[in-house]
């Protein structure tokens, strides 16, 4: 549903201890962000390291998925 | 190959005209890099806005794929 309301998102799964992948909402946009977080106070709070990506970009990402890992597999 | 050498990495897609995904060996780690770029001196280098993922990272983000993609249908 459509919502022009900023959200905190919803975490769809934790990379490491403090990094997780989120998809949000904000003015009205979801972004599926790739980020950092750092504890303050007891609560989870995003950090500076981190990038957010725009549905276009994140479907770009997801098409490439199987090229990346390639590239990884190769790498390694 | 495994390889010591630091190395600028392949560029496996552009995400928008400044990002990219790249695929790089630091230390003799393979990193998944999504990151910001920008232009100096007719160069492009990597910017501050971005995030390198470790192999694991990169697997956990890999194997969620689809729970992202979801995610961001039912946000949009």
């Amino acid at each position: 549903a459509k919502s022009d309301d900023d959200t905190d998102g919803i975490t769809i799964c934790e990379l490491s201890a403090h990094r997780k992948v989120t998809v949000r909402s904000f003015k009205g946009k979801v972004f599926v962000d790739i980020r950092e977080f750092y504890n303050k106070d007891g609560k989870e709070l995003p950090g500076k390291k981190g990038i957010s990506l725009s549905i276009d970009q994140w479907e770009v990402l997801r098409d490439n998925i199987e090229e990346i890992d390639r590239a990884v597999k190769e790498s390694d």
